[in-house]
């Protein structure tokens, strides 16, 4: 973890790194990785992987009004889900994690305290700071110790993370690898961080205000949960790796009719889903749970002959469709559903543009 | 390597994320790394370090308006000087480059080409493709194969460029190893950069214009260089670490009056600069030699009884000074010149601010 040096607000971001490095010194302690062998402090973190093992590596840059909004996310759930970004990329590999670096650009405003004018103890805290409060809660519960980054200054509030993973070698699931007549699964439920974010967007109505975002009601938490706190599938996708049962898999960050189109383009394969099988989540529309991003359940395929479970690590397993030969001229991704089948375009996620 | 979603922009995004895949893969043929698996198209790059190895991991995040400046610099030149400080980083642990990634964010008009309005055939190209003729150019020249990483649209143009690198386990130079009776080395010519950066601005002067930079006069390119087009010291890196000579490093991006600061801090020691001895870079001054920042060459330290060459592949090594013990409130840094001793205080590099 470096700092960019400039005069004037040098002691700030001095400060702030020096926050950044005890708190994820103090994680680090507690959740001990044997691979991480030299952390925050120098030119770079040393990562020394056990023998036979493989790193997957992964970035997510994470916008400002683009992939969050300062008047709608409470800093907290922004953390969270920026963590949770690339974890999600190291469940889809069926990595397990061993370290994360953050590269911060932040407004000046977004590093200062709000002090005594604060409502609540959280509020009193810097945006930063609650942030932090979010990342390194998820960081810790996944033993993903911060390991380094970067810092800066910034007119727009920005976060890449990089995510180090480790995986046996030979044995990551791969977007590459489905093969005709596998069967194609799901893990949870589709389309509830679609719905959330719905919710949120009509809680949000009225409420503008710079890095003011409204508190969330009690009755409404599980709502959004989804949306604002997803679980990455860690457990789930290292299950798949050591078991072997995977030939492909992929996270659904971009929903299901951008995210399947990945697979069959990288295995060289059609899909067909069966809309009848979508495990849609409660309070989720059919279509949010087809092209509603951000889900960040793991979309995998498996030979037809592999026995999986109902569910994995405690998350429902869910038969959705199977895996057909390409054909030139006919699209790779087909719906089933009780009118008949019909061709499945990519309508992915939208961001915040 | 995997983009952003978002209807009104998926085109573009996806066609940018089609050539830099290309340009990435070609150049990953030519520049075949055996440590490099899996690289762009998946969930995340798989790395396969040789055993006996760790993994040194950097990121640092340069943003427009800070870390250089649209109306200032030629794209090629921002690309080089991205990488070029991941690089250094890499240099100053003695590690070899195993890949890079890169997350960018645009903002569109730095996507489009110039076309027919251009007056130069580089020109015709887009900022961005030009920005990847530099950052490609110096990765191909360090075998730094370009591994993932993410694209969005951004209303700052921004660049986090995150480094890998493999070094013998045990073997790699950190800031904490410098002991009393150490000498104090360094590479190459200090304060080049700074020389150059106050040239660029003298020649950019009353030329402003967003995306527009002023061309570079045959008569000042080499006095611009090393402000331009820095040379990351990885071949003298590797042969301080391959020797065990080096008892602590850093890289220069700072400045010596900072960056010696760190060594100190970190190895718990004092240290003495002798002004006498500082390779001044020619046309420069010697506060730019000691307080500027981005010469990106290496600042270490050995053992007096250690043996360095004058030079090291090409660059030469100056011995500047020597580690001292720390003494309770006397200052770390002092700087010895005909004058007499005085306290060197840290006047870090400042960014564009």
């Amino acid at each position: 973890m470096k700092q960019t040096n400039s005069r004037d607000n040098e002691r700030g971001e001095l400060a702030l790194l020096g926050e950044i490095r005890r708190r994820a010194a103090s994680a680090a302690r507690r959740y001990r990785s044997g691979d991480l062998r030299l952390s925050i402090g120098d030119d770079c973190a040393l990562l020394g992987p056990r023998r036979g093992e493989e790193l997957a590596i992964t970035t997510d840059l994470s916008i400002a009004g683009r992939h969050f909004l300062l008047d709608w996310h409470q800093p907290e759930a922004v953390g969270h889900r920026v963590l949770a970004r690339g974890l999600s990329d190291l469940a889809a590999m069926g990595a397990r994690p061993v370290a994360a670096f953050l590269s911060l650009g932040l407004p000046r405003e977004l590093t200062v305290p709000a002090g005594k004018r604060a409502e609540t103890r959280a509020e009193s805290k810097s945006w930063v700071q609650r942030f932090l409060d979010g990342l390194l809660a998820l960081a810790e519960a996944h033993s993903a110790p911060l390991a380094g980054g970067d810092l800066a200054e910034s007119s727009v509030a920005l976060a890449d993370i990089v995510l180090v993973g480790a995986v046996p070698r030979g044995r990551a699931l791969l977007r590459s690898g489905a093969k005709p007549g596998d069967l194609l699964y799901v893990t949870g439920a589709l389309g509830g961080a679609a719905a959330g974010l719905a919710c949120l967007a009509d809680l949000a109505k009225g409420k503008p205000g710079r890095a003011n975002p409204p508190r969330i009601p009690k009755r409404l938490a599980a709502r959004l949960a989804p949306h604002l706190y997803p679980h990455p599938r860690i457990p789930q996708g290292l299950w798949l790796q050591r078991r072997g049962l995977a030939s492909a898999a992929i996270d659904l960050s971009d929903g299901i009719s951008t995210d399947l189109a990945h697979i069959c383009e990288e295995s060289g394969v059609a899909a067909e889903v069966d809309a009848a099988l979508l495990p849609v989540h409660p309070g989720a529309t059919p279509a949010q749970a087809l092209n509603g991003g951000e889900d960040y359940e793991l979309l995998f395929t498996a030979p037809a002959k592999a026995k999986l479970p109902r569910s994995i690590a405690g998350v429902p397993v869910t038969r959705i469709g199977r895996i057909t030969k390409a054909r030139a001229g006919r699209p790779a991704l087909t719906l089933l559903s009780e009118e008949g089948a019909r061709p499945l375009e990519p309508h992915g996620w939208e961001h915040f543009a």
